[in-house]
């Protein structure tokens, strides 16, 4: 047995400890903070911490004698890895955020007995999800208790990380009128409170950026808003004085990080508390006493930060355009490199094009870890190259890199597939499907409140002509200098709800993609934007959408079969081609100018 | 104040005098029975008797001194004409299934006022949804009083048309059969009895067919299946004693139709009773005493009928050939008698294509009743021409026919437009968009468990293309000699729930459309049957299926714009026209097969 593994089998013996201190029989870890964010501050690692798997999502759940990981396909290579002998069950299922350990829970328990999870990060949708699915397995539930606080010696503290703020001119809209405008909705649904504690919303409405999550520029917060004002929830020393004085002068107050709870038990009778079942945990919504209505509805700021403003919208194309040069400069670099046979590893993309966009005015970090796969690790969507695993970039193939940045006037996000040495014909046959799902969903146009879900299937019908399909969603939202994947439009098979239509301003991702284990992966991604046009019909069958690409960067012809092509879709590639090219041209120079002309020459039909 | 208001305003009176009778404030009558069905015997048509209006689908809402009718855009003109004078407000709603009646409730009455409804008529799965409403707006409801029976004297009674077997060939699997395959269900399920009221399942699951409901072979009753036999609630003298005595030889028992409530509140305590919260309704629910266990999901019948056996399918597409060979006959004769300068109404078309489809062998009646609208009332697309309201077809225009048959051995539903004199080139774009849409459905292939309405979008994209769209789905489930809609599948904008997934066997509309109100409509239906395909990855990114078009009838090709077809969409319609041409050749004969020939002729590119 070696550290790792010996190491996990104590931390799981220290949760059995919990387990038997206070009657219970079972414990769901999940992967989640009091801020039901996607990305996880240290301190609420709870999950990797005691399995030893660190992939993004997963559920572990640990019996007094039994232990299990719930992960999906995604994750599934990667967590066999990490559990082998640590006497952690793999258990595959479909989606990481579903419920399905309750019938392992089911086989393990008997009725009666306890399953322990931490209210305060179960968001209240899942709680009343998870609630009735335990109730029909006869499976009793307590949401008071942090066993992983009992289990995890040294568990690391709250993050940090002081707040600053996002300034005009890239902060578009002020403060001020953004708290109105939330305030309007807490008016039209007549709440004379609103509790929001999700990052990215906070950090949306108050102007302010921290630095608590990697690569997110979010700070960990709660905000409870009143008609007049409201109490920011942070902990102590986060905020400078002079940002504390130009927040106080719009109302809001600063108070201690664990007071949040505390605030909402004293709100007053007849007070109408809004919250958001899906951005507010259990923990919270549970502090609110019975003489205070609540509302149930999406938080006002997650409808509102969706829908970029024109101004905005120009910062975004700026910081679109200063992140394809840094990727022509990138590139035109690595492929004279690799000419000159100079060695690359998957690492070495990760740092040189980092160093690149580091270079652009208005930049501020990544937007997410580079994914930089060559060949079977461009098969593994949620690749990572790391120093103890990765590989060289040599002999003949694809590689696909993933990478984005944050930009005070914006956040990027791109997908390219790039040739190395010879590219086969079934590879070429690939790309080509895979971009032609990229060109039919970008020149698709729709009616404004289409559910953006049904949009999905126009990006994958080229691929599922031919077999093929990928296992990710087509797209997500992309916040402004804020979380590189943001709600609520989400284009993707899942079931929708009523918030995800598609409205004027929000930003979105295209990102069809093909991976054949084992051997290549292909995803070609763009960020489009949701821009109003007019048609013959003027509106008479409804207002009409259409994408704008916002994406910069050449999309590689030579892994191109042509003959796959229609000419409608040549057509579609050789304008966008030249539209790179002209808005590039001004931002490059040299080697990278001669590579931004020869990659977007128009391709012959 | 003409006969027609003056009853209409008497009605309501009587409705009133309920009201006030019973101490409540506002009744609610939907258009509903007790078995949920679409199309409702004229027992359950209280809407349309208070309200004169005779649309398929609306709530009408009366209060002690207000009244009003909430109908979706479908039926606005419709409902205008019946209800002016009657001091019914026509609500404007976007859908006419919707709740979106509560705001006005909420409006006319004061908190605490009470809503009756006839929760016999009410589903389960609406009444939740509709406490949960009501409560918000501070109105109590009450689901035990039926004030339609209160004030409508006369009311109709049960209908008492006899029911009958549907045989071998086409019944191709036995009722015992299907029964063991709903309780191999119920016991994956763990349950012990199981209550069927929607009359299509019912019809399916024992092979029995009415004549309750027009143009639906269904009847009414209720069934408690337990794990040996059953009880069958129907009015008696509908059951022919040989039917009977078979029904028994397969365990089921009839009983009177009043009795499935009191069956219900029979079951013995630690009994668990499977139903299907849309499928049942709340009366029969609230019968389950407190210690029976209720498990909800679909119905098994639901999900099993909408996959059509191989032998099935190819009694469907015998069918499919018929009615396409009635429809030749019909077409030819049609242009031969406008070529010789005699006069057609849409209601001659109704009556001449009636008359060719009962020619054809196990033919049994309309699927549903023929809509024939010549310009502007192809525009509405649930229009029906009536003796006392109809159109001549003379001019230049578009005239559009949706029309279907009920066989033994399958049900059809198509629409085709047809060219009269001159067709204008605004017409001849609309028509070749609208086709495009029905080609770029009919050639997708989609991964097995496909959410239905995942697929909607891909019909519509190239009428959304250049600003157009339609109000309605793009397909609905077809049963088989049965509802012409059935699910659980639908190709449509509306949200998905798990059990719309898309499974080999299952018969579904394609027909997009495009209605110009008062000048012309267009709408090209096909019915499609979902195979599994074979493809170069043989299932390694899912098993895929492709649609195989079931309908035979010609697209007609005078109404195209060559200019706006790609050549991969001509190449669909040749060989449509194609198969179209083989498969009717031996149906027809004389000026039918010239016909056929004729307009089956390749179109060039």
């Amino acid at each position: 047995m070696d550290t790792r593994t010996s190491d996990t089998h104590l931390r799981i013996e220290r949760l059995r400890d919990a387990l038997a201190a206070h009657g219970v029989h079972a414990v769901l870890v999940p992967s989640a903070d009091p801020h039901l964010s996607e990305y996880l501050p240290e301190r609420w690692q709870g999950r990797q911490w005691a399995s030893g798997f660190t992939g993004s999502m997963g559920n572990l759940v640990v019996t007094r004698d039994g232990a299990a990981l719930f992960a999906d396909s995604r994750y599934w290579t990667q967590a066999e890895a990490q559990l082998a002998g640590t006497g952690i069950a793999l258990e595959k299922v479909s989606s990481g955020a579903s419920t399905q350990y309750i019938d392992w829970l089911a086989r393990q328990l008997q009725p009666g007995q306890v399953l322990a999870v931490d209210g305060q990060v179960l968001g209240l949708a899942l709680a009343n999800a998870l609630r009735t699915a335990l109730a029909r397995a006869g499976i009793a539930l307590r949401t008071d208790l942090d066993l992983v606080q009992d289990a995890w010696d040294g568990r690391p503290g709250l993050p940090g990380q002081p707040v600053y703020e996002h300034q005009p001119p890239q902060a578009a809209v002020s403060r001020a009128d953004k708290l109105a405008r939330v305030r309007a909705a807490m008016a039209a649904a007549q709440a004379s409170h609103h509790l929001v504690s999700t990052v990215d919303d906070l950090a949306w409405l108050l102007n302010l950026r921290g630095s608590d999550v990697e690569c997110n520029p979010v700070f960990i917060a709660h905000l409870l808003l009143d008609t007049a004002g409201g109490q920011l929830f942070i902990a102590d020393g986060k905020v400078p004085a002079d940002v504390a004085a130009r927040l106080a002068a719009d109302g809001i107050r600063l108070a201690p990080y664990a007071g949040a709870a505390a605030a909402l038990a004293a709100l007053p009778a007849g007070a109408t508390l809004l919250v958001d079942p899906k951005r507010v945990t259990l923990g919270l919504r549970e502090a609110v006493p019975a003489g205070v209505q609540v509302v149930e509805q999406i938080n006002p700021s997650t409808l509102l930060k969706s829908r970029k403003t024109a101004e905005e919208a120009a910062f975004i194309r700026e910081a679109m355009a200063q992140d394809g040069a840094a990727l022509c400069e990138f590139y035109a670099a690595f492929e004279a490199s690799l000419a000159r046979g100079e060695r690359w590893s998957e690492l070495d993309v990760d740092a040189r094009l980092s160093a690149e966009r580091a270079k652009r005015p208005g930049f501020v970090g990544l937007s997410f870890s580079t994914i930089a796969g060559f060949n079977a690790n461009g098969a593994l969507p949620h690749y990572r190259a790391l120093p103890e695993s990765f590989s060289q970039i040599e002999g003949d193939g694809l590689l696909l890199i993933d990478s984005g940045g944050q930009y005070l006037g914006g956040t990027t996000d791109i997908t390219r597939v790039w040739p190395i040495g010879r590219v086969s014909d079934a590879q070429k046959r690939d790309y080509t499907r895979v971009l032609k799902g990229t060109i039919a969903l970008s020149r698709t146009r729709f009616p404004r409140g289409t559910l953006s879900p049904m949009l999905d299937a126009i990006a994958r019908a080229p691929l599922w002509e031919h077999g093929l399909d990928y296992g990710h969603g087509t797209g997500h939202g992309v916040g402004y200098f804020m979380n590189v994947h943001e709600g609520p439009q989400s284009i993707s098979k899942a079931i929708p709800d009523a918030t995800m239509a598609m409205e004027p301003g929000m930003v979105t991702s295209i990102e069809p993609g093909l991976y054949r284990p084992g051997q290549w992966g292909v995803r070609i991604e763009n960020l489009v934007l949701n821009v109003a046009v007019d048609t013959p019909e003027h509106g008479a069958f409804g207002e009409m959408l259409a994408f704008e690409t916002l994406t910069l960067c050449p999309i590689d012809t030579r892994c191109i079969d042509a003959s796959l092509l229609r000419a409608d879709e040549i057509a579609w590639l050789n304008g966008y081609h030249a539209t790179v090219r002209e808005r590039l041209r001004p931002l490059v120079g040299g080697a990278a100018l001669a590579w931004l002309v020869e990659r977007t020459e128009p391709l012959a039909g």
